[in-house]
């Protein structure tokens, strides 16, 4: 029977710090209990703005198309969402900056709000379905009014790509021009300086490649790892080089070559600096030997969260593609192919934007190709190796409950 | 790569009247062609607006806190939303009023529309999940600062359930005091003057009562199915009663005794009346009959889509409370359910109204209750009764063309 | 509290035929009734072979790995929804080929169950969610097991492909091997066999065909919307010949060109040809014009369902692109990309299978190319032409009420 | 293009133990590759059983109806689903019992798998969606068939209950008989026996007591917690005591003296006792001091996980509510309310369920009412209370890497 979840309680006993609003509740003696003092509903969510926002291009130019309003709302409700997305970025940003999550206080934190972007994705993945109630007829109704209003103009949804670590150098150009020159003045500026700040990858990347374990003089996992896989692959070799010979075989030892291969080229530092050229990787060396050192000692109590954040990068990613791929879908259905039209239509663009180059954390999902029996994977004495939480030596002068976002 | 679903593609060119935009282009010789003539992405959504209405209260008081962001434009996209379907059951209202649905080209509109209402409802009750990512905790921090606006002061929820039809006398009263006091000024009386309109429920109940084949001289679709019905129970009766006694027959009798009751109670226009009266049931007795004759004959040609229209209606019905249910679910979550505080909580108060009294279309739903086999059903000789659209009698001066909204 | 929706109420009094269930109950005499005659839950869902289907390779092996039955139940899960789905297929398929769905009362049930599909494929989607809640590394410890099982043997989703229409000769051979060699036996033959049977595509193609007003001595869509189109490209010419010369002058007609250019290709029956022996159209060029005619009358009670189906067709076609999209992210992410391995990776193969040559419907989508302003649509005389149903035409013999699927 | 995810991959090269698949191989020399060795997909999942299991009863009394193998198909997928929660339960209370998650090394696979199971209740919520395509007409004419099965009659639904924690006495009888009793022979002793075991509940409830910092000699929390509440209450007094008289005032009062009851209740143990012996909580009160201590530390690195398993039997709770709810609304739809027949109807008996009887951990969500300032929570001095990890003292002998499931 209300619009709103759970607004509501009466007034808030508990104070902390002495608060305006009490005066003010003197000044409103006598007034209805339910806007005494303090704020109503529909001011405290500005509704006067947010609800007079739109206005229809075919109603201004007197042909009143139905359907123009979705248009409207469903961008809306986009940027708005976008706007909570870029409010969890940077918060994550600066939690990494402040604290390079030496302080591991933090990293619930950080886990949540990147889950919390992954879910915000998944309801714009599925907000899709209402704007296709609308069809192509209803659409090509009002078109010719909103002309040249272009999606590739979401300011919002390019900072978010970028802020989050899109290449720059990676986006396909959109006939042959960079996206960002859709933007000018203010908008230009405001998307030039957020490309000069460390991108989340940049910051997960510094973060990974301090991972406990990871150091050559400590319990040096890299080394041990290489060592066990050389010596394992060695005895696959030998056990194979003894079965009989057939076609089953010959199929085994391709198969072994083709894994030895892989892990030879895991191991050389030369080639991942290669591919980190070409844009195929994006972590650097060490950041990288990180990541897989969380996978396998995941269960580790010190690794249990920053597997879940690991994981959660993958989530962002894979719905920032499927987000691209739904609205792929959507524009094929509403404006068509257009094949035979010449030039590159804005579906063929779109189409080529749902590609692996988009992704951002690609090294993330390719570590899959690197797992190994566990039996391989280096021990863990915890006895020598504690991997201490940062968090358990801060002094106790630290205090513990100062507002979250003052640090 | 594009935060917009296909707005896009150039100035159109089919303008089938002269347009100013035309004009405008001279104007803007040698201009990027991106923002050439006509209007921009942000200026088009009105992005100034929408994207600067998120004041944190918490932050005006010097105390930020995070998760306030997300509680705002949650709500804000709520009211996005609301507002759209307010767009949509206003236009299908109209569309009712207007043309009495009389002419049957407008029952696609009718469904699609009311259909999309259901799939913004779906996306609504899925938004939970994102606030739901807040803990009881992250909210207690920020609680006080909201106070006292409440949820019950969602004016567009309130309309949108009034116009719907939500009787005004059923609500559940809020610590007695009438849900509509929350209200003041403008806003009261927006929503009293949305109570004089016909609801959705009306207009729908008047177009079933003009159900062709409801006619006592014609098809008389109420006195034959009476016939079959108290034909077939005694037939049942009669073969019952031939059964060698035992416990089954019993059962048999005392079940053939209950469908009996209800039977004779659905064909008393006196025990409708009472229970109308009640609130128990909504639409008038006329009405009644034509759902179930919709729902009998729904493959003929001139029911299908009479039959999609009523499934829809139950569908936001459902929606509805399940929206409801969701929020309760929330509230408990977040505020719990101050058990042993005294005086009624928000969480009972809300729990109150996922009940069937707040169904709009309970009667369709309870359709169920009267089918009989399909054996049972009056036959139709579509020869003599054709149940023709009223279409196609439209004259041939009828423009088929026209903008659909200037009607 | 009950696992299943509303089996339950008791034994149904109406039973148009003598049923032997009333026999049953007389030997039954005496017995609880919960079981009471009939069949119990379990037994009438056979469970005992539902839920004995689930063994686990690893654990066969001696080394049980607990999420291994995750894996199969989803599977297992898949195949439940591919065979229903199919269910409905067949029951869609041979409603079009028993009655050339020249009897219109069969559209309700065409429609809805094409859109029951498609509700499915929305659940099989989600689905997805629930495998991904399974890591690379969980998987990592049971894939050696299932080798050599294959997700590309699945024959139902074969099946289901051929049914609906993907062209055997478009699909991407994997590892140069045509997709039924993975088939023997009985499966094989089964695929072979209903590859020999018409395709939903194909049957639509004939139903589209047929589409009232086709007919060139009679409403003559195509000529008449030929016409007009010539017509107005023509004086949309002169309008801009007339304007001052300028850039925007020359963007407007080099866009005027392009659109002269799709229509001419539209109206050129030998063009029709050229692409469909490409594949890259699928419907006959007579099918297309019916689906452009539904397209812009389905306002038109004739029109309203047909255009309806038109819709959830592509829906159906969407969705399975998504499904096919969401798996291929799964792959990724459990198993990487195998870039540098050499040979091609399922990965890289399910990638190519998400194009545009495995939609089936995709000439629906790109009917979007071809809209024109309505006041370019030829207009229609109800009084003249009439497009009647069918239904309207049946005698009086016909059985209404028969069995659904007696037919 | 395949039916299946990821299955797939060629055989595995490392193979931990010497595996019996090697030797089969020799015996398959020549054959093609995909069938070589191994087992094959439709083998591995048993679709042999799975598929044929669809058996519709209206066809078996020889009057097919269509939607009867939806209902069949959907029962089915539910039945899977419940078998999978029911494995990853039992695993999740093995881990419990076994390490008395004394190992917090456990600690992500419990959160991971309680996760997933969350996972699937959201799919079986959308389920519904799928089974509602089915009309109250179409289930009408196979209904008759079904009889007497009935769904309360799942008894996998019920273990679930039961391990779970759904308390047995609290249950709503149904026709004044006890829910087991429409279980018999060894189905009701599954039931049976699956109630003398541990529930999740009482699992957690012991997990809770040994929360580190609840100890009286040691950080004594309650103790410490109890002392800053009552002295927090008393200065708010205080203040409020020191205002001018007023309406305000008196209201605030009257708040600060609920909240006082409240505190008051809480910290006084017979009223816990007492609550319990009513249902009105179910966790022992050290446990419920164990979960607010978790709550209000949840961001020390040793609870940040803790927290998230609460988070997620919070989900289960309401999932497993949400799931009721659906339930019911489906019923109401399929069969009506059965208004006026006079018997408890089975939808009325539904309707019950949802009721906050049912939930497992609501004294979990309760905890919101026990919220107070930060600035309220005894402070933390990690020097001096260190809430060690047990996993950190564990001693080298520990074999880490062992599989999973030995333990």
């Amino acid at each position: 029977m209300s619009g709103c979840p759970f607004l509501g309680r009466k007034r808030q006993l508990f104070t902390s710090k002495p608060s305006q609003a009490e005066e003010e509740d003197e000044s409103q003696k006598g007034i209805n209990k339910a806007t005494k003092g303090g704020i109503v509903y529909g001011e405290y969510l500005q509704l006067d703005k947010v609800l007079s926002a739109q206005v229809l291009q075919s109603q201004q130019k007197g042909n009143k198309i139905h359907d123009e309003h979705l248009f409207i709302v469903t961008h809306q409700a986009y940027e708005l969402w976008f706007k909570h997305i870029l409010w969890e970025l940077d918060s994550v940003r600066d939690l990494f900056i402040k604290n390079h999550v030496r302080d591991e206080r933090n990293m619930l934190k950080v886990v949540s709000r990147i889950h919390r972007i992954t879910m915000i994705f998944k309801l714009l993945v599925e907000q899709f379905a209402v704007l296709e109630t609308m069809t192509a007829l209803d659409f090509f109704d009002f078109r010719e009014y909103l002309s040249p209003a272009s999606g590739f103009q979401s300011l919002q949804f390019h900072l978010l790509e970028a802020k989050i670590g899109v290449a720059d150098h990676l986006r396909v150009p959109y006939n042959r021009r960079h996206y960002r020159d859709s933007f000018h003045g203010q908008e230009s500026e405001t998307l030039l300086s957020s490309e000069q700040e460390a991108t989340l990858l940049q910051l997960v990347e510094q973060w990974l490649e301090r991972t406990p374990g990871l150091e050559k003089d400590g319990f040096n996992f890299w080394g041990k790892l290489q060592a066990n896989i050389e010596e394992g692959l060695k005895m696959e070799k030998h056990k194979l080089e003894k079965m009989e010979d057939s076609e089953a075989k010959e199929d085994l030892l391709a198969d072994l070559n083709k894994q030895t291969e892989v892990f030879t080229a895991l191991f050389d530092p030369e080639r991942h600096e290669h591919l980190l050229s070409k844009g195929e990787r994006r972590l650097s060396y060490k950041a990288l030997q990180g990541a897989l050192m969380i996978n396998f000692y995941r269960e580790e109590p010190r690794f249990q969260v920053p597997f879940q954040l690991l994981t959660a990068l993958m989530e962002i990613d894979m719905l920032m593609t499927k987000w691209r791929y739904n609205h792929v879908c959507t524009v094929h259905r509403m404006i068509g192919s257009k094949a035979g039209t010449g030039g590159s239509s804005g579906y063929q663009y779109l189409r080529s934007t749902v590609s692996d180059r988009c992704k951002v954390f690609g090294d993330l999902f390719n570590l899959a190709t690197f797992l190994v029996p566990r039996a391989w994977v280096p021990k863990l004495n915890p006895n020598i190796h504690k991997f201490p939480y940062m968090a358990e030596c801060y002094d106790s002068s630290y205090n513990s409950y100062s507002s979250e976002d003052s640090d």
